[in-house]
């Protein structure tokens, strides 16, 4: 375990450097509040500056500088996984979905601007991200991005989610709803960093799969931190899995046994890299990161 | 005129014709039923094949064939743009935005399948949409078109029209919203076609400012319907503007001065397309019947 944290200690160093970075690049790339719509894009800021690991935009950076990407259309890309990822916890927290009041230690979009501004919010996101992918040139990029976004992707996760609240489900469709709600677009951060990387299909493939066993192990550690944690250091109300009946892990497997499948997964992770002939490091180094977070 | 009434029958003719095949397409591009999520699969196509005049995938090919393009990209194009449009409407109706109960004479989305799966209904069509623009290869016009959509766009226009309501505003708030919540994604049906033509960016240019013409044209015509039509002619409810205390032309302006505007909209936008050397007669058509429209 000594070596998963030293490991685990450069991923951090990594994402801290990458985060710094990446938030400069958000700020150019969201529109001012100066500008009208004002409170829409004061709505977005608010939304897309409330913190956060910076997670998608690291796995776009580091698969893109892995395979040797140069130039600057992945710091788009970058920025568009992170609005990506916002959209949907901001159309996530609704009242009409799951109800948050609170994501990040902070009030969510809807309780601090309205529902409707909430909801234009996500929109507004998910659109400039789209417009940010279209300045990378890559239209390929923007097809994969999409579909792992989509009702084969993470849309299909949380409708799932939504629709197996309170009820009894087995693992299979638990396994469903984390590789689509979570996994899909940690998956997609990767594939769009090598492709505009022009990494190969067959790398590319690799890739995927990488993107598949963090992404699950990642759903299922978040699992089990809702239920170890305190509200305190999770930033959003601990125990809600189990108080909302939704489907997890731990709900089905218990607690040790979870942890058990998220070593599992990171093992497996650490194997499909060795596919790989280029320095892997941070990659290895991020699946560690997932599997000790605390938060 | 009787030949104003004339030129709106090619349009009528052409657009029918155009909806047929465009119909055809949507079910193709769309996911089906059976397959998971169902529900989620059902609402969108519900909302999409709600009726309908698919104007916009009918100027994204107007503009197209007219450029001269050739081959089936246009079609994931012109499905793109319903897809938008559709996942506006629906997001427009939401209980927290415009609180609409029917839309073209069938229950609105969340009337019809709760409103978690109406929001996740609408992002599913967003995204979808820019999954099929990325199968054109044109990753200039998705920027574009994610351009006109979003809070320099249709998102913006949302939001503003929103915020106004109830508030007495000038026309150059009207405008503001006008321009934006709905001529944007008519600017961007015409662009988006062209570009696939391969146009040069002067036509573009022309074809941009016909397409604002008749989209500015085509909401003061909505205004105008929203006060002289009845519920069952409109399939949506008449009077609604007035009650919600929306800002429209004719509250600031009459009927008679808002019917005036339109015309000198449509003349204009036949001046504009002056310019071009290619055979325009059905975008003068399209302008015809956009203003003589009655639902």
């Amino acid at each position: 375990m000594q070596s998963l944290e030293k490991e685990a200690q450069v991923a951090n160093e990594y994402l801290s450097r990458v985060a710094k970075e990446a938030e400069r690049k958000f700020d150019e790339h969201l529109p001012v509040e100066k500008d009208r719509p004002h409170r829409l894009h004061e709505a977005m800021r608010y939304s897309m500056f409330a913190g956060g690991k910076r997670l998608r935009p690291a796995l776009v950076k580091a698969a893109f500088e892995m395979f040797g990407g140069k130039g600057e259309s992945v710091w788009y890309a970058m920025s568009a996984l992170e609005m990506l990822h916002t959209f949907s916890l901001i159309h996530d927290d609704l009242p009409c979905v799951d109800n948050d009041d609170y994501r990040r230690g902070k009030l969510t979009s809807h309780k601090a601007f309205g529902e409707a501004t909430a909801v234009l919010a996500g929109d507004a996101l998910c659109i400039l991200a789209f417009e940010l992918m279209g300045k990378t040139g890559n239209a390929k990029a923007i097809e994969t991005l999409a579909h792992q976004l989509g009702t084969f992707g993470m849309i299909g996760g949380e409708m799932t989610d939504i629709e197996c609240e309170g009820k009894t489900v087995d693992l299979e469709i638990v396994d469903y709803i984390h590789y689509h709600k979570t996994a899909a677009l940690i998956e997609a951060s990767l594939v769009v960093g090598s492709q505009l990387a022009q990494a190969s299909e067959k790398d590319i493939e690799i890739i995927r799969n990488y993107g598949r066993s963090i992404g699950l192990a990642f759903q299922i550690v978040d699992d089990i931190l809702d239920i170890v944690s305190t509200t305190e250091e999770l930033g959003k109300d601990a125990g809600s899995d189990i108080e909302k009946g939704k489907a997890t892990y731990p709900s089905i497997l218990g607690l040790e046994k979870s942890r058990e499948r998220a070593r599992e997964l990171y093992d497996e992770s650490i194997q499909i890299l060795e596919g790989l002939s280029c320095d892997t490091s941070i990659l290895r180094a991020i699946a560690a990161f997932i599997i000790t977070r605390v938060n």
